[in-house]
């Protein structure tokens, strides 16, 4: 039997919209360390994986480990169904074939509670080795989402360059181009405005604009995103969920693009 | 000659908001005692019937009984036109083809009117008898408008139960199965987010979500709903339209689908 | 060279909202004493005139005339990513092909620079003779966006007279007719929110409503908008951009409408 409770549906509202438009479907596996998930977008480009652990939630419980294959589309039109301030408790038997999500209002006058049908979804789990990054830089999540939407009315590929000095975001079109540059910048009193730039060294990757974009629908969960970027390696953009874990997202990036744009500025 | 006047157009523009979706055209029949109308929904299966009593409006004068052909689409195309705030005045001279609306701001600096043409709609009467009901359970109007928008997402048919404890809207569809109860809650301060069941028995009715979602679109003329349920009978939904008098909705239950999930329900 | 600030891009964005639906492209001709625009709409039917002074910029310089030819709809993709309190510079050198524009944050922590590529857009510059109107109307700029909107729902066209009580606007169509008045009223104590008629000669005038529709997206520039009006002349309707100069909108009367209905109207 698996029960996990939680005192707001918010933050699982705001992770399932954040994943839906990425992950038609995937599993959710579940033992009594936590809710994990790991899979490809549907153009097979990007993987996203989720780690929501146990001591995050109001009550957690797992008898044995299981996976449930969820169509997001699906459990998103039930979630729209909770309010922001619903208590929300996810329930499944052993082996069962649905996710039963009940909510409930703050006086216990409104009780709804859905059954969600599981599917069958065959994944292999990858295995992602720990990394050190050249770079890893923090930065306002909305600032994020401005950036690569905006960039987006641009072009079709951002050169990402990260510098001691700051992270520049470079793109260019039939229109023309655009240089976005934010500072490293401790100064604001608010942690969560910052701009913090961790630089082992310099380094410039080129990621297509269109995933980094569905990446930023994540932005609601949290005020702060982190960017890891290592030469020929995928970026790893990552956003807190709550109290319960993060979700990471992986893109690889453009080689050629890099080698003919990218190696000149990463040694700049 | 027909001249009727409210203070305030927002009334009028909500009520013709609500109908518009759902009745094409209709007759507004005029007599010294009000305006009312009895339509079909354009597909023939719901029936709405409104009363506005002359004694709700500012200045209300009905020379001789008129009966006036509207259409809802373009008489919203005008009422679009007045502020909320402004005084609206319709006129009509005996035998009219035209309706004339006249918008004023409450500093007289503004000014419009407006001359709708009429049309020659046929209509019976049907006579709508005077029904005790099993269940009449008043609730507030924006939870009633959530509940049907939310299954609407899950389902093509709601079953609804009343029973002392509460009312429980049940549906399923190829997602999974929904279940949402609102219970018997008098204790808010306002009367307005109450909920309140009378029950002379308990009863469980299936009808088509898509004309009670349809019924929702009456909700910003006031706070609260009103539900009346008997077995075999059509449901009514019952809207205030300010102090002018009210709109009603009837809607006939899926017998088939009663029966079969219906029943025990019922009873239970 | 060509170098232009602005302390607040906001000004600029608005500008370029609203011209950017009605005229494709158009060139910039800039001068010492500031930059002006003369464009014919994309359907040749209306002028639009834009004339921002060189001192109404925080810093202007301009070496040598110059004419850049401007894509508005491109333009407007790269002042969306500008923020409304940003610092704005406008940059070109002596014949170039690209225009760059600046966007600075407040605090500098965020500097973006992009390349706008100039297209070779023929054009022939209209003299546009000082004249004596026969009315001149200044108006809330939201209430004339308000008039002509509602009025596109009823008709195609519409009559506008002037008259020394007020400005009146008239339409009919399928459904119906529609008249809307807007009275000379200098009692608001904010101006913005005042009427002023200057009449020398009662006017009417019939105009196509889609292009007045059009005009009203300057609205956000400005609380107040100027109509201009004359027998057998085209409107002018006037909006100012900032502290920096205005934009103004030509288009011609209907010819024959205002035969058949404006003539009586305009003795009236």
């Amino acid at each position: 039997m698996f029960e996990a409770r939680l005192p707001q549906a918010a933050v699982l509202k705001k992770l399932v919209e954040a994943l839906k438009e990425l992950v038609t479907e995937g599993n959710f596996d579940v033992s009594p360390s936590g809710i994990s998930l790991q899979a490809m977008d549907s153009s097979h480009v990007c993987l996203v994986t989720l780690q929501l652990n146990d001591d995050g939630f109001e009550h957690f419980r797992c008898d044995r480990n299981m996976s449930m294959g969820i169509h997001f589309g699906n459990l998103s039109k039930i979630l729209k169904c909770a309010g922001n301030e619903d208590t929300i408790t996810l329930k499944a038997e052993d082996n069962a074939d649905q996710l039963t999500l009940m909510f409930e209002s703050a006086n216990q006058d409104r009780i709804s509670d859905f059954d969600l049908k599981l599917m069958s979804i065959e994944s292999e789990h990858l295995g992602i080795p720990d990394q050190d990054y050249s770079a890893e830089v923090k930065m306002p999540s909305a600032e994020y989402q401005r950036i690569v939407r905006d960039l987006t009315s641009m072009g079709d590929t951002v050169l990402v360059s990260a510098t001691k000095e700051g992270i520049k975001f470079s793109t260019s079109g039939d229109i023309g181009t655009a240089n976005i540059t934010l500072r490293h910048n401790t100064t604001p009193e608010k942690e969560d405005e910052q701009t913090h730039i961790d630089l082992k060294e310099p380094v410039a990757l080129t990621f297509a604009l269109r995933y980094l974009n569905n990446f930023a629908k994540a932005t609601p969960l949290t005020p702060q995103v982190k960017l890891s970027l290592t030469k020929d390696l995928p970026v790893v953009v990552e956003y807190k969920v709550g109290e319960l874990g993060q979700v990471r997202f992986f893109l690889a990036p453009k080689i050629d693009d890099e080698e003919a744009m990218g190696d000149d500025e990463a040694q700049s």
